[in-house]
C-alpha cells in the first residue's frame, strides 16, 4: 500500500507510491522519447476496453455492453493507482514524522473514443458531458468521508506527464487538503475576514477595470493571464459570478465552461505549436462533515471562489523553482493576453 | 527593468523578468533539443572571455589579466539577468497587487575551465575552491542592505534547465526571501519555541538512530533521501554540528563539505546514467540589520539549519505538481538511499 507522508520543514504531504514496484534502475535517466500513435495497442482506444481496470462510469450506446464497445467516454480507476479505495486511513507518527496510508482514489476519465482529438478541437456538446463527469464524479467520491478532497487534472503531452497520448484527464481524491488549495483557501478567508468580499471577485473586478490581462470573456466567465503569473502563457479561468464550488454549476453553466474551456485551449494550441500542458481544477473542499473536522470553513461559501489553471509546459522554461517555489516568468502576462486574445476563433467554432 | 509580482492568492513573488525582449512568437513549443558541445563557441571557456560580461571575481593565474584567459574559476553578471543591482526597491501597490522593482543580483559562477567536468569527478581542493567563492560571494552581496537573501543553485543539464553546458553555478540575491526558505524558517521557529530544540537537529537524530534513510555519513556531513521525498532519489546534505549559516563554514569545513557534496553528486551520477539534477543551497537570510526589518528572526542561531538539496530530473517522472503543491513519488526514500549508499566511490577517489 502507498502511503501518505508529511515534511515537517515544508508542511507538506507527498504520495509515495511505489506499488509499480520498479526497480532502482529503472528510474536511470534516459533522453525523452517521442510519443508515437500507436492506437492498435492503446489501452484507452473503443476495443481494447479489456485492456483497463473495469469501468466505474460510461456514456454508452443504447445496448452496448458494460467493459466493451460503444461508448463516448469511460471513467476507471488507474491501472497504477497512487491511492486506493480499500484500508483504513491508519494516521499515524514516526518518532517526528506524521503519516497515513495511501486511502484515496486515482481515476482515468478517458474524454473520448477519438484517440488524437485536442480538447480545444471537441465538439462543445461533447466537452460539455466531459465536464459534467468531472462535476459527478466528484460528488460520488464526496460520500465517502475519509476523504476531503478531489483534485480533477489533466497532463497533455509527454511533457506534461501524460504517459498516454490518448485524451483523458484524471482525479486524484485524498485524506488531505492539497496544499496550494489550503493556502488559497487560508488567503480568501483572510482577505474575506479583512474586508467582508471576496478576494477572487476582487481580482475579476480589477482586472475587468484594467483590461491588461484578459484572454478571453464571455457573459458567464473570464480567462486572465494571472498577475504574478509563474510561467509564460499561464491561464485562469474564472466565473464571473461568485462560487466557490465547481459542482454547483447547473447544465446550462456546464455547457458555458465547455465553450470557454474548448475556447481557451484552442488558443494555446494555435499561438504555441501544440504545447504540453497541465490544467487543474481549483474548487472548494468538501464541507459535508468528516470525521474529526466537522466543517472546513465556516465562512467557506463566500471567501473562496472555484477556478481552472492551466500551465503551457514550455521546453524553453525551466529551473531552480523546484527547489525554492520562488519562479522567474520571462513573458510579461500582459505580453500573453494580448497575444492570446489576439487568436481568431474560426468562424463556426462553436458549432457542431 | 523586471519586476517582482506578489501573487495575494498564494501569498508568492515571482520575478517577472522581460529584458531578453522575446516576442510572443519565441515561446512557441518546440521538441527538446540535444545539447552540443561546441567548446569554440561556449562563452565559458578559456579564450572567450569576451563573450561574457565583465567578471566580478575570478582565481587566476599569477599574472594573468582580468577578462583574459589564465583563470581556474570566473564569476560575472549574467547576460540577461533577472534582476539587475541598479535603482531603487519601489514597492509599490496596483489595487489589490503588491509589486516592487526587479533590484538584486544574478551571476554566474563557472566553475572550472573544463567545458563537460562533472562536479562528481572535480578534484576536492578545486570543489573546495567553488563551494568557498558560494560563501564569499553571499557575504559580498549581504553588504548590500537592500538585499535579504541570496540564492545558490545549480542547474546540470537541458531538462533541468541549463542553458549550457558548461559546468557553472548561480546566484540570485533578491529582496525578499524565497517562499521554501521563509516556510523552513517558520517550522523551525515554530519548533523550537514548543521544545526549544533545533528541527533539523531533531530530524538528523532520529535518522541516524534509524539508519534507513542515510545516503553517505561523514564526521562533519550526513546525507539523507528525505522522509518525504518530493522526487525520486531527492537527496540533502546537512552538516551534523548545529548551524543556521552557509558561511560560517570555515576552511577545513568548506573541505569537508566539497568532498561529501562531490560523493553525493558522483553517486547519484553513477547510479542513475549522470541525470539532469538541480541543487540549491537553504541557507539563512541576511541577519544584519536591514531597511523595514530589523532583525528576521531572533531566534534565528537556533532554529535553522543550512542544507544543501538536491534533486535528480528523471525524465519520465512529471506531473500535476506544478498546479498542485502535491507529490506522488514512485521511488521509496528507503530504496532510493539504499541504492546510492552502495554505489561505491573508486579507491583513490578522494587523492588529487
Amino acid at each position: 500500500m502507498s502511503e501518505l507522508r508529511h515534511d515537517p520543514i515544508q508542511k507538506r504531504w507527498v504520495i509515495i507510491a511505489t506499488e509499480r514496484s520498479r526497480r532502482p534502475t529503472d528510474f536511470r535517466h534516459e533522453e525523452p522519447q517521442k510519443q508515437l500513435s500507436h492506437v492498435e495497442s492503446c489501452p484507452f482506444c473503443e476495443g481494447n476496453e479489456d485492456k483497463t481496470p473495469p469501468e466505474i462510469f460510461a456514456i454508452r450506446e443504447p445496448g452496448s455492453r458494460k467493459n466493451g464497445p460503444g461508448w463516448e467516454l469511460r471513467v476507471f480507476p488507474n491501472k497504477f493507482p497512487a491511492l486506493r479505495v480499500e484500508g483504513d486511513i491508519g494516521r499515524r507518527g514516526l518518532g517526528i514524522y506524521d503519516m497515513m496510508n495511501g486511502v484515496g482514489a486515482h481515476e482515468v476519465i478517458v474524454e473520448t473514443k477519438n484517440h488524437s482529438l485536442h480538447m480545444g478541437d471537441m465538439p462543445v456538446s461533447h466537452l460539455k458531458k466531459v465536464v459534467s463527469v468531472y462535476k459527478s464524479r466528484i460528488l460520488d467520491l464526496g460520500r465517502d468521508t475519509r476523504l476531503r478532497y478531489t483534485l480533477v487534472f489533466k497532463n497533455h503531452g509527454a511533457v506534461a506527464g501524460a504517459s498516454l497520448m490518448h485524451p483523458h484527464t484524471q482525479l486524484i481524491a485524498t485524506s488531505i487538503t492539497p496544499r496550494t488549495i489550503s493556502q488559497e483557501l487560508d488567503s480568501g478567508k483572510e482577505h474575506f475576514l479583512a474586508k467582508e468580499r471576496c478576494l477572487f471577485c476582487d481580482i475579476i473586478n480589477q482586472e475587468l477595470a484594467l483590461k491588461e490581462r484578459i484572454i478571453y470573456e464571455t457573459r458567464e466567465f473570464i480567462v486572465l493571464a494571472p498577475f504574478a503569473s509563474r510561467f509564460p502563457f499561464e491561464c485562469a479561468i474564472y466565473p464571473r459570478r461568485h462560487s466557490h464550488d465547481y459542482t454547483l454549476m447547473n447544465d446550462a453553466e456546464l455547457y458555458e465552461f465547455a465553450r470557454v474551456l474548448k475556447a481557451t485551449l484552442y488558443k494555446l494550441k494555435v499561438a504555441l505549436n501544440d504545447p504540453p500542458y497541465n490544467f487543474v481544477i481549483h474548487t472548494a473542499p468538501y464541507t459535508t462533515p468528516r470525521p474529526g473536522k466537522e466543517h472546513y470553513w465556516k465562512t467557506l461559501p463566500y471567501d473562496y471562489h472555484w477556478h481552472i489553471e492551466i500551465i503551457p509546459r514550455l521546453t524553453r522554461v525551466a529551473g531552480f523553482e523546484w527547489g525554492t517555489g520562488f519562479y522567474i516568468n520571462t513573458a510579461s502576462p500582459e505580453m500573453a493576453a494580448e497575444f492570446l486574445q489576439n487568436v481568431e476563433l474560426p468562424e463556426g467554432f462553436f458549432d457542431e
